[in-house]
């Protein structure tokens, strides 16, 4: 049986009952809308990753791309799955019908993008890309430049790229250094360097167009100098397209995503190298956040999508493979029995579906979220900037947990490259690290999102996690407790960071970031089983999904948070010097 | 600063300090050495492995070895590292003079080879595999096979191999099926096939001998049927080397350990395979037990030393990259600090740090109760058996987890195999699969060696731990808690087994193996911290690993213990068709 990627009453129920997705259609941009076009776009997209993107996923894996005299080849297979996705209309699905899209929630579409992600995240990945490079310019640009980049990026005839990181940077944007001097004519001259620009060149688009954070000459240092910059391979000049001198100065041997490559660019080493400024200046970095918290939930869909296809494919070699033979059972004549049949395999299979069943529940909640938020609701916002580091990091930490009991439980092979596993735990591994590392997602819930106006986050999330409580027929008085700690600890932590504290408050957030996490995912499952329609087998799996989740997750909390409170100091007194 | 390994140390403290290695020559077969013949072999390896082994590492990993025409051909490297390793007397190092050996204790000779394995891998392992196949010729064959076999795998110019392993019967050794038919000249026609079978064919030596388990026509079924050969790739007939038709029938491509190859071989597809049989017939299976316990030991050593070379890459790393500021400094102009300056940062690095000093420490004491139990020391042999499953497991699980880490230290760097540490990563998986899985070893640990003989292994591993607890300056109130958590827990299991409820004993057992190797790494680092010598940043060093390993780890040994005790029903109770 092929793998199913994803399992469809799953994301149903996840869909229809769980997040009520049919109640967008009473939101104004939503009203064309009706539960069965929401449908046919989650159909539309099933198909698709199962009969086209998933055939060619190890292909692409196993082809990777090629740097060849300066400009990157894609696996010629890729621009067929483009095409397709293209054709789909995945890249402009959540956009304005003004700009060629569909209007469809986020939620639909992040959940139509697990099965793209499962089946193949190359050609997915290019696509939501472009998607928040677009995004990008359609909030923040005027009229020509929406009609200039941003609408041949929705159309699918460009692909976009976000261009933050620069080699001597890393992850702290404030030391960006790429420079915009004003050309004149409206127009900066780029000159700079970028690192880890994913699809930053390809040969499957005809141009790429790179949201890029630059510094306008003068501009202050630090965070609060950084603009933002539509930067063209290729710059419209005179009804043409000529060459905008970025160049692609080296290709990164990712140990995953290989189909879609990873680049050093160069912008202006000939000084010609123009870009166009999208927005205010030196408003980039708050202007990028809207791209970052598109991508960090499309992260948390990748990790989610990533852990979900090998969870199959381990599934399907737990019951076809034989091997040992039942506790207690002497006789050597007796027939071997299916790997699924042992308890630690079964563990080993419950702990991944429960991971899995939590992250892809999440996305569609925050996802709801973003798509109440985008309509102006003040609740839904705040919920959608509490969840955002947990639903970018939890399918990222544990979905590689559940990657790597997918390659365990295929024993000697999953350890070959004959094998899928050994696949999807590379790819998973990038989504601890891209747009915000976990350390960065911890730090981000502890010093901004929980404690944000007073602690209003908090509470709103207090309150819908109670108002689940109540209905859970599970034994929950474990998910409660763990929800009081979280609220004094986080209360206890804030008035540190209050008193100037700002170790004393953060230092754990690592701690922190877990315990919230198990939270949330606790909570998922409540919402998977309150919504678990009858007594049917799929029904029972959820019930033993969230038990699992409770009996052996949830009672950690109190350890992490005990942590977090006694802000134990092992490693924060620990010298460089005596690391060794 | 080129990365040193492991520390040196470390490696002293352990070895002098902390198991009293110069006391060892207090016993009959090493009495000819002394604390200077020991260090000299120590030094040696430290040498080569710095020097010669883990410049080639990344060619090594990178080429690989191919399939041609039949044959393994190795990296052409692998010819002149495998003869620096004879050359020193690895592969003899632990045997007696009579076997052309340095009659060196276990424990020096697996200390001096975490250095060759960290430097690299499959040099190392092959010498490894030789030294375990010549070990069981050694102690189970007649002096003719000694002669014929194991002497010139001994000195280098053949190699051996481990050859369990078969297609359909993978980790259930009660299903082989490999053949074994009287010829009527005392040896055997084998036929059948193996897999996995690492070394399994290479151009370095010039003969490989597989230490094969079959089956002698007639013999019963399940593992008392099992018996030993050895099956030479060439026999010696009529004073040459002759074809013994034992082919290479694919190579499986590995992830990692990538230079030495993993092989399916068909033994007698032409009807003309020999094997001689070593020891007494049926008796296979407890024999093999030699070389799998002595490679399980060894496989600790892996995780250990993939982790340690990991380690001091990411700690080189964070010293040396600089990325953001200090929590609260607000000035942009203020130069970047260092990444081990952020908190988090030095939580990964503790983290790591924490494993690999545990673990390396776990292998020198297992190592030492090896030859004690050589000598026939009962408490030692008993506690050998009880640390093994163990000394197996925690580097391959928890050595993975900080081999993770390190690639996380390295961000966007780390997923590239520009950097190392995604390679260590690959190599590390293998651990906890080879040589019995980690569910294997849980099984191995609670169904067998901590209710063995009565519970006389788990009386004398707590007897041990406490007079270690007495002496240590540390809070070692929780490690003792969690000793007597697990001595009661262990009773009432095992109360369960006699009871004939093998599955409320056994169910658990991945938790109980979790819980006593969070217990028995505490121990490590109390022991590491009794034998600190004095207030050096060495020893601030190791004393802040015990605290952070104490307060983070050491209180989930409760958590673990109520899962098994409550034998919580989760995944027990999960059917196949719920799953999804």
């Amino acid at each position: 049986m092929a793998n199913p990627l994803v399992d469809d009453r799953l994301v149903d129920l996840v869909l229809w009952e769980v997040v009520e997705a049919e109640r967008l259609t009473a939101l104004e941009r939503f009203r064309d809308h009706s539960r069965e076009t929401f449908e046919l776009y989650v159909a539309a997209c099933r198909r698709v990753a199962r009969e086209v993107l998933f055939p060619s996923y190890r292909e692409l894996d196993e082809a990777g791309a090629r740097l060849v005299e300066g400009r990157v080849v894609l696996h010629p297979k890729m621009r067929e799955l483009y095409a397709q996705l293209r054709e789909l209309g995945v890249i402009s699905a959540t956009r304005p019908e003004a700009m060629g899209g569909a209007a469809l929630p986020v939620t639909i579409a992040t959940m139509a993008h697990v099965y793209l992600q499962a089946g193949n995240l190359a050609p997915a990945a290019m696509c939501g890309l472009t998607t928040g490079a677009a995004h990008l310019v359609e909030a923040f640009g005027d009229e020509a430049l929406r009609e200039t980049f941003a609408r041949p990026m929705y159309d699918g005839r460009w692909a976009g790229t976000m261009a933050l990181t620069e080699p001597q940077a890393g992850s702290s944007l404030a030391d960006l250094t790429t420079r915009a001097t004003p050309a004149g004519d409206g127009t900066y001259r780029i000159d700079g360097a970028k690192i880890f620009i994913s699809g930053g060149d390809q040969d499957v688009t005809e141009n790429v167009v790179h949201l890029t954070l630059a510094r306008i000459d003068g501009a202050p240092a630090g965070t609060r100098g950084i603009s933002l910059f539509a930067v063209p391979r290729l710059r419209p000049e005179g009804g043409a397209l000529v060459d905008n001198d970025v160049e692609v100065s080296g290709l990164i041997h990712k140990i995953g995503w290989r189909a879609l490559p990873s680049l050093a660019l160069a912008y202006g080493s000939r000084g010609d190298c123009r870009g166009w400024l999208v927005g205010e200046p030196h408003r980039g970095l708050a202007q990028m956040f809207q791209m970052m918290n598109e991508a960090r939930l499309m992260i948390g869909v990748q990790g989610a999508a990533t852990a979900s296809v090998a969870y199959h494919e381990s599934l399907a070699y737990a019951r076809e493979r034989t091997q040992g033979r039942a506790l207690g059972e002497a006789d050597p004549a007796s027939p071997p029995v299916p790997l699924i049949a042992h308890a630690d395999v079964r563990r080993m299979l419950l702990r991944q579906k429960a991971i899995v069943d939590g992250s892809l529940c999440l996305a569609a909640v925050t996802a709801r979220f973003a798509d109440e938020a985008a309509h102006g609701d003040a609740r839904a916002q705040l919920l959608l900037d509490l969840l955002t580091p947990v639903t970018k990091s939890f399918p990222a930490e544990r979905g590689y947990e559940a990657n790597t009991l997918a390659l365990q439980i295929h024993g000697g092979y999953g350890y070959s490259s004959e094998y899928l596993p050994e696949a999807w735990l590379r790819d998973q591994k990038l989504n601890s690290i891209h747009e915000g590392t976990t350390g960065i997602q911890g730090l981000d819930l502890l010093g901004r999102k929980a404690v944000a106006k007073g602690g209003a986050a908090l509470f709103a999330f207090s309150a819908a996690v109670r108002e689940d409580l109540e209905k859970s027929a599970l034994d929950v008085r474990g998910v409660r407790a763990a929800l009081d700690r979280i609220g004094a600890l986080t209360a206890a932590l804030g008035a540190r960071g209050l008193a100037g504290d700002l170790e004393g408050m953060l230092a754990h957030s690592a701690d922190y970031l877990e315990a919230c996490s198990i939270l949330v995912i606790a909570w998922m499952h409540v919402k998977l089983t309150n919504a678990t329609p009858a007594d049917i087998p799929f029904a029972s799996g959820l019930r033993q999904s969230a038990r699992y989740w409770l009996a052996t997750e949830v009672p950690r909390v109190e350890h992490l948070a005990a942590l977090c409170e006694a802000n134990e100091r092992s490693y924060l007194d620990m010298r460089d010097d005596w690391f060794g």
